[in-house]
């Protein structure tokens, strides 16, 4: 069985599992309620050990006694009926269509789709699992390249295989590729970009061959589907992660949220890619390397100060990166290397942070 | 020879003739001087017969006898060398690339990047040439599946084929697609959607199949290589093409820009596809198919009345629908179909609007 199969029927036992306790409660003459991992703020703690955000043991209850429980609960229940349906039709959906999709029913009345999103997390928190394991993606598409086999597991492509070498543009990262198995590889690491200029860069530089390496392209703040890949081939492929973002607290916190987790993520497990390394550009390579630099604005600063304060950053190379930022009140990005020519960053550059 | 080659051929043929006609004006001991197509708003016109926008007859001058013209005249000289040199080596980049290149050199002083964009847009007024013919692209991707054969052109995978239902999250439309020669097709029409989600819908219900259909996601207004596509696909396969955006009036001029072009755009010849349709979503159809809406912002109104002066939207369905926005004040958007459940919109209404 694929590992997607795996998980979508560990999400249907758990979704049986409670509709079962629910009927049981009616049938008992009591009324049925749900202990729902808390996601509030107060709730959500750094584990050191995971390396990563996740939740506390606070739960929330949601009783059909109370009259102001009712509508979230029924809500909760008709967003699992829709996750079963989901899988079991093997269908794909939005967050958006999800709230769409709800006008259609009588009593169902989300007031906003934020009101609809919010009841998608609680069932993740509910389920301990990504709603993309119940076919919930964003609308967002990252990419990868380079020498590795998978096997397609989605309706109509069962069984197929495809190389990510076939198409120099990049293989998208939608629900076939988030949900595929991998067949086989001859790559050793796997590079992760922020921009699709680089992407292209590194794919016409036959990055994945000079480097033996996969290249992804993150699209900025990738989608949860992509930083699950990242995990997976670092997890499952034994392949370290390296990650290049521009020179600016944006940046760099993109590399976190790959490496430890989002706090908006932080009721579902199994999204960080704790052994990831950021690997720059860093605010030191502008004087290292000579980049041209912008001055940080008043926004990138205060977001610098944000940084300051968070647990994640008090190590290096964060840490000191963040005090050149403070220092110099410089930015720099990954086109800034064109600078010293269309290559240097692929002939220089990447040798030399990747220690190769 | 390839579309592509004979295209960059053409562009090297062009730059050439530039390079000699400045070298024999040295030579007969006069100033150097160039007149390129102006691209002020005075010079755009809307031509009906192209059915798109095109520049007019004025040219502007520039002379290396006009101190004030040194510069701007330097600049494009390097533009154009460095427009030799990607195509001559085979290499990509993008604006912010030519950008930083730029730093590298002494004398050739952009102040910023919209200057030397603004450059480019030069140097493609004067080859008529768009600049992904001399090898600078746009960050942004969007992607294509359906029944097509494609044969690349691009270093390291000339001559390799790929058919475009080979990846069901779609093929990224990047530097290797937009340039790849189309081998066969059994499709007989081009459905280009503005969204992902609607795009993901379309793959999983197989409307490639059930409508013959190639299906385009722009990506929201799509780059400028993939309306080049959605150009060659209904000029070289005879495809009709058949847009399908969200219902307020940003979405009704993706539409209008992939018919009829942009004046940022006007410079360049064959970018339009004036024969493609827009399908929906409409305005009436919130009331005809009872979808859900939103009111119109005061910014959507305003664009609303800015459309309603613009002289490509004097017919229908575009003035119908520009009077709805007036009369109703809402706006929906294609997942808003979901309503009627997932496959609504590919049961139901693709059918009816395509006429199928």
């Amino acid at each position: 069985m694929s590992k997607k199969r795996r998980q979508e029927r560990r999400v249907l036992t758990r979704l049986k599992r409670i509709g079962l306790q629910l009927c049981r409660s009616i049938e008992e003459g009591s009324f049925p309620e749900l202990y729902i991992p808390s996601r509030s703020t107060t709730n959500i703690v750094y584990d050191a050990r995971l390396r990563q955000y996740v939740l506390g043991k606070k739960k929330i209850r949601r009783s059909s006694r109370v009259v102001t429980h009712l509508r979230p609960l029924t809500q909760l229940l008709w967003i699992a009926q829709i996750a079963k349906q989901l899988i079991r039709e093997g269908k794909s959906s939005t967050l958006r269509d999800i709230y769409y999709l709800s006008m259609a029913e009588e009593g169902v009345d989300f007031k906003s789709q934020r009101e609809s999103d919010k009841t998608i997390a609680d069932l993740e928190a509910l389920l301990g699992a990504a709603r993309e394991d119940f076919h919930i993606f964003p609308e967002e598409r990252s990419a990868i390249f380079g020498d590795l086999t998978i096997e397609y597991t989605v309706p109509g492509y069962e069984g197929r295989q495809l190389n990510l070498t076939i198409h120099p543009d990049g293989v998208m990262i939608g629900p076939a590729l988030a949900t595929a198995e991998f067949v086989d590889t001859s790559a050793e690491r796997v590079i992760a970009v922020e921009k699709g200029a680089m992407f292209t860069r590194f794919v016409e530089e036959r990055v994945h061959e000079r480097f033996r390496a996969l290249i992804v392209h993150t699209a900025g703040q990738p989608p949860r589907a992509t930083r699950l890949l990242l995990r997976r081939l670092n997890q499952e492929l034994g392949l370290p992660v390296y990650i290049f973002t521009d020179a600016d607290p944006w940046g760099m916190h993109i590399a976190m949220v790959i490496i430890s987790g989002s706090a908006q993520s932080a009721h579902i497990p199994g999204l960080a890619v704790p052994d990831a390394q950021w690997c720059g550009v860093w605010a030191s390579d502008i004087e290292r390397y000579e980049l041209p630099s912008e001055r940080l604005t008043a926004r990138d600063l205060k977001r610098v100060d944000e940084l300051k304060r968070d647990p994640r950053y008090q190590r290096n190379p964060w840490k000191r990166e963040l005090q050149v930022f403070t220092r110099k009140k410089r930015k720099t990005e990954l086109e800034a290397f064109s600078r010293h020519g269309l290559t240097f960053i692929v002939d220089q550059y990447l040798p030399e942070r990747l220690g190769l």
